[in-house]
């Protein structure tokens, strides 16, 4: 009986974190990254609005923040068309995950995912001792219907999906989801990660209504609105559900002024449309940059350009090296056979330059 | 099956909340505050080079925080006199309550602490499923002999102690804790909450090795360096114990500015030191207010101040409710007998003002 005594659970959890930071990896390589193009950040950063929000709210940092984030509630009930009572924000969507995981899934509950989606997902189902069943992308979608049927034969408790999708940039059509919705079994709710949403086509958030059982989304101001390092995440769901995570949230979680800043950023939609045209362009020139190099890049409705590099995973995993050993910050799909692609995220002028001139190296050395 | 399906131990826990916020309340009540002096907030705030490490650093807001938290780790450690790998940092000490709970305790493990103390532990511990067993005070002292002696007696897998007390204000001297540590049983846990040790007489802080597999104890940036909103804790511990919260813990959950302001928070140890002298006069004040109502100030380590009400609880009660109704947010403890008193934070001059003109006038209306 040594100190302490973990549970069984933790006792059989990997060591491995879902992902390395950027920050690890310059300690690690002994080096800076010239460009930061692996996470989805949103380089065109906040509003401006959003940082002053912030400053200001700096004076008042002594105080922890409100607890029920009424403000930021209020306006985001507004901004939706739905009640503050649909409404949790939590530290990121990461947050908000594993809180979610926690209210539904005991050690052996099923849960319904795709095969190379998002890795911190899984690593809270994990975390909780859920059993993931992974299914295949259709090409470089998810399959909702396939997922769906998966969540029946397996009596899963949660369904995983994101639109648009992260690692492909994909997406469906919000009726297509709805359609789909018909044949999610009793009992199993749907996970709707639309972090990306904003980035996407008009059309691709399922008209669902926020009281229905059956679905929780979640979004986040990390993307679209350029404070990932504030940790503001929010989940929209059923009134029931919505309450529960006050059954076991860090209810002082929050950074005051992150709150304070989603605020002001949500009231600037003229900033993010500004965004959106911004990434519109970065995406084009990345694509641009894909094709001088004979590449495909996938079509996305994401801040980032999933690039299918033509041959296997072992010959993108080269390409990515290279990248990396050039100062470029950029990840690529974990799983075959979408780890033939490497994805890069957009960035400013200066950002893509350095993209552009390191691409061709990168793949001259793959092929070597 | 309705949609979703819980597990068993969400069903089984209240919808009840630890600690209802100061925002929450005014909302409630329809009035702002006055003086904030309920939540052992530091009011005299963050060394300015805190402020202006945060504001700098909101330019880069854009990106995720830096997932091990290097450079604070770092600068901690040099503090502390510990390595790095003892040392994981948090959203809050809360937020690594709620990780070490759920580390060591599955559904009916048993928890020992003491009747009355930090809520938000046995919200955590009841939250996995653990089974509380409260000992009483010793007069206004938790009673580390005692507490030790029921973890054997019920095998209990974690013990709470708190040193100095919240909301008693009270304190043991280390050695007095180091002594009482022989008694600790093995394969328990004594988890060490440090949250206010600085405001405490040198000595207070046991001398424990950081690699002692027997205790974790767990400090703040919330209390003396003055930036609560900020949500930045962390614990001291055993290196395996250490490495087991990245099984689990959300590693991108810190706000990037946050690390930054508690680096150069803890690099400005002499505005630690104006702080710890302006709540060491504010204390004085506090009790000086107390005694002039023929009211006995408890002695406190902490920036609050306990102030025994002479009667019992119900006196109490209508003593905070009428300071409360003259818009003074204040709390008091939670559990009889110490629900005899009622627990003030230390303020400014304009805030104690505050408090002096309402207590008559509150021991007025609680007596009539």
């Amino acid at each position: 009986m040594s100190h302490p005594r973990y549970t069984d659970l933790i006792l059989s959890l990997p060591a491995s974190v879902p992902f390395v930071g950027p920050e690890v990896q310059e300690r690690t390589r002994g080096a800076p990254f010239a460009a930061r193009l692996g996470a989805n950040e949103n380089v065109f950063g906040p509003s401006p609005h959003a940082l002053t929000a912030m400053r200001d709210a700096l004076e008042g940092i002594w105080q922890y923040g409100d607890s029920a984030s009424f403000d930021l509630k209020e306006a985001l009930s507004a901004h939706l068309d739905v009640t503050p009572e649909n409404l949790v924000i939590g530290e990121g969507i990461d947050g908000l995950l594993g809180y979610l995981v926690r209210l539904l899934i005991a050690p052996g509950d099923a849960v319904v995912t795709s095969d190379g989606a998002y890795p911190t997902f899984n690593y809270h189902v994990s975390g909780f001792g859920g059993v993931l069943h992974k299914l295949p992308y259709n090409g470089d979608h998810e399959d909702p219907d396939a997922l769906f049927a998966k969540a029946a034969e397996v009596d899963a408790k949660l369904v995983y999906l994101a639109n648009p999708d992260n690692p492909m940039g994909s997406w469906h059509e919000g009726d297509t989801i709805l359609r789909a919705l018909d044949m999610l079994p009793e009992g199993c709710l749907l996970l709707l990660d639309e972090a990306y949403v904003e980035f996407a086509p008009e059309g691709t958030a399922p008209r669902i209504a926020a009281d229905d059982p059956r679905v929780i989304r979640m979004r986040t101001f990390s993307k679209a609105y350029g404070m990932a390092g504030a940790r503001i995440g929010y989940a929209i769901g059923a009134p029931d559900l919505i309450r529960s995570f006050d059954k076991i949230r860090n209810h002082f979680g929050l950074n005051r002024a992150a709150q304070a800043g989603a605020l002001a950023a949500l009231q600037d939609q003229d900033w993010l449309a500004q965004t959106l045209a911004r990434v519109d362009a970065s995406r084009r020139q990345i694509a641009d940059i894909a094709a001088k190099n004979g590449l495909i890049a996938l079509p996305s409705a994401t801040n980032f350009v999933t690039i299918d590099c033509g041959a296997d995973g072992d010959f993108a995993r080269r390409v990515l090296a290279s990248l990396v050993n050039q100062d470029l910050f950029v990840r690529m799909p974990f799983a075959a056979p979408h780890d033939r692609c490497i994805r890069i995220s957009c960035g400013r002028e200066a950002d893509l330059a350095l993209f552009r001139a390191a691409l061709p190296k990168a793949l001259a050395e793959a092929r070597a």
